[in-house]
């Protein structure tokens, strides 16, 4: 892969500008990237704009003829962004996948946000790097899962100048209907990258999933799960990374064949009702809980389209819903409320 | 009124438990409330069960037929509420008015963000009382604006043993089309419930409304304010009741004429697409900025319906939304974006 880090010097910058396929150019300008093509800050960069090219030419495949828009910013306290969005599609009712390349100084308080745990990092205004991945998708059809996966890399230097980095992300599952062999697919395909790092990293990841994506006050969780991991630091930077990119490589595998599998399926009026309102729990899970939408709306300068483009085209809220008893919309709710091992 | 607390003792229990007209009995034993007639947590129960009556009623007048459903609740730490909810009318998409007289012990912390300023209360866990109306009604049609009010009343006593107390209210309009002589009339009403107390009040809370309601990272105001006020505590409990119960007394007469001159006029496709976009960055607002929504969801035991009721039965999310310019989304836009006078 072209983000491997092994490619000779001088061909690096020239397939960066040539590839036609990327969908857009690099946010770092190719010149740097050159310079230092094992630098983990540009290994990041080049395998999330891979990965962005590959899920956004497969997602285009499953519509009829729509493209993702392509919104390329720069924010001006330093760095940018690439923004894809495909709306208001047949198949793809809101699709997004946007990556950052971001520095700047952050306030203290703004670099614990950005930590789930662990150590308090010393200093005021600390100089801050930050690159990743994020995605949400809302298919239109009801039997068609959301999918949302992020995986990102962080470097922060306090004020002794020592440097701090870490990985974190995930990817993660929110059905409408259940169908338990395309849930089962999912969380294999997940597994079966973690697997290959290490043997505890899925069962490990699957728990702080289920934890993560909990909506507190209404005591059920986002969707079904899949993995989350944050302030990943610990060993060596070369086998997290490549761990990292072998989870964001399982993303299309894992939900590709779940579109393909229901996007023609017929529904109704009831089921299309169920799927507005689970968006607007997505919605308060997004808005009330999500670190990272917090952190991005918190990070001066921030592109606040790029951050909300994880909210759907439309959602709903009806006073006191309550499926009905051996509903297929209850049994979702009884999973949602008691995760359950899928693998 | 009712609650001017002026009623001879023995006729108040009569009248509650009698009064047919009430939309539920009162959450507080109509016996205790008879004990302690000019207690201010029995008078603001008394003023807020009228206002939502009042209200309610004025609403339901003006729908086809469909009424309230009405909620009793209670809550096991202490206190309840009487939530009602007309949903999916045809001149009212979801109206929710709610009142709550809730009492127990809140952490430290909690009590911080009861209020928005002001001094800090010491002590760990502190018995507190807290009674409330709060609503937000939106129309069906675009032409009818979205209205909400909050009255409060907030008592905490210290670990002096000291009882703090304070109120805090508003009453705040976002229309869809901005018909200048209804948010002129919806101004100018409730300036008038203003000045009979003081000619500062008008100006300073609805300069207050328009810097609360402010969504910040999209530099836009929720809607066309109105007035906004917390922690008023200084000055004789009485008059500040006073003044309370007649910003609430205002909230009908206020809003009523514009769902009367509205509420039938022709809308197109393209006037309902504008109106779901609105709402929703009326459920950013309340998701990710509303002190009340955040202070109800972390208080413990919170019925999450009668808080979320605030939120619409459908919303939108357009990514990279634009009025067209020198459209009337446009001028409406620009009146969000710079705060108007109105009177």
């Amino acid at each position: 892969a072209l983000y491997s880090g092994m490619r000779p010097r001088g061909v690096l910058a020239a397939t960066l500008l040539d590839n036609k396929d990327w969908m857009s150019s690099p946010i770092t300008d190719p010149k740097e990237m050159e310079k230092n093509p094992d630098l983990m800050r540009i290994k990041m960069e080049m395998m999330i704009m891979d990965i962005q090219r590959v899920f956004c030419r497969a997602l285009e495949a499953e519509e009829d003829g729509k493209k993702f828009q392509v919104d390329k910013w720069s924010r001006k306290e330093g760095g940018g962004g690439i923004t894809c969005v495909l709306q208001d599609g047949r198949v793809f009712e809101k699709a997004g996948v946007n990556i950052s390349v971001v520095t700047g100084n952050l306030p203290q308080q703004a670099v614990q946000q950005m930590k789930s745990r662990g150590k308090t990092l010393s200093g005021k205004n600390l100089p801050f790097f930050a690159t990743g991945i994020s995605s949400v998708i809302h298919p239109r059809n009801p039997n068609v899962p959301t999918v949302h996966f992020n995986y990102r890399y962080f470097e922060v230097t306090d004020e002794e100048g020592k440097k701090h980095w870490w990985f974190g992300g995930g990817t993660d599952l929110t059905p409408y209907y259940l169908d338990d062999a395309d849930v089962e697919h999912f969380h294999k395909t997940l597994k079966q990258a973690c697997d290959k790092h290490s043997t505890s990293y899925y069962p490990d990841f699957k728990k702080w999933c289920d934890s993560y994506f909990l909506i507190p006050h209404r005591g059920e969780t986002r969707g079904v799960g899949g993995i989350f991991f944050d302030d990943l630091e610990d060993g060596d930077p070369e086998d997290l990374f490549k761990f990292v990119s072998d989870c964001a490589a399982a993303v299309t595998p894992s939900y590709l064949p779940l579109v393909k599998k229901n996007k023609d399926k017929a529904y109704g009026y009831k089921d299309r009702r169920w799927q507005l309102l689970r968006r607007g729990r997505y919605v308060e899970f997004n808005l009330i809980y999500d670190r990272g939408t917090k952190f991005g709306l918190n990070t001066p300068g921030a592109r606040y389209e790029s951050i909300l483009m994880s909210l759907p085209l439309n959602a709903s809220w009806e006073y006191c819903h309550k499926p009905e008893p051996g509903s297929e919309e209850a049994r979702l709710t009884e999973v949602l409320q008691n995760p359950r091992d899928w693998v």
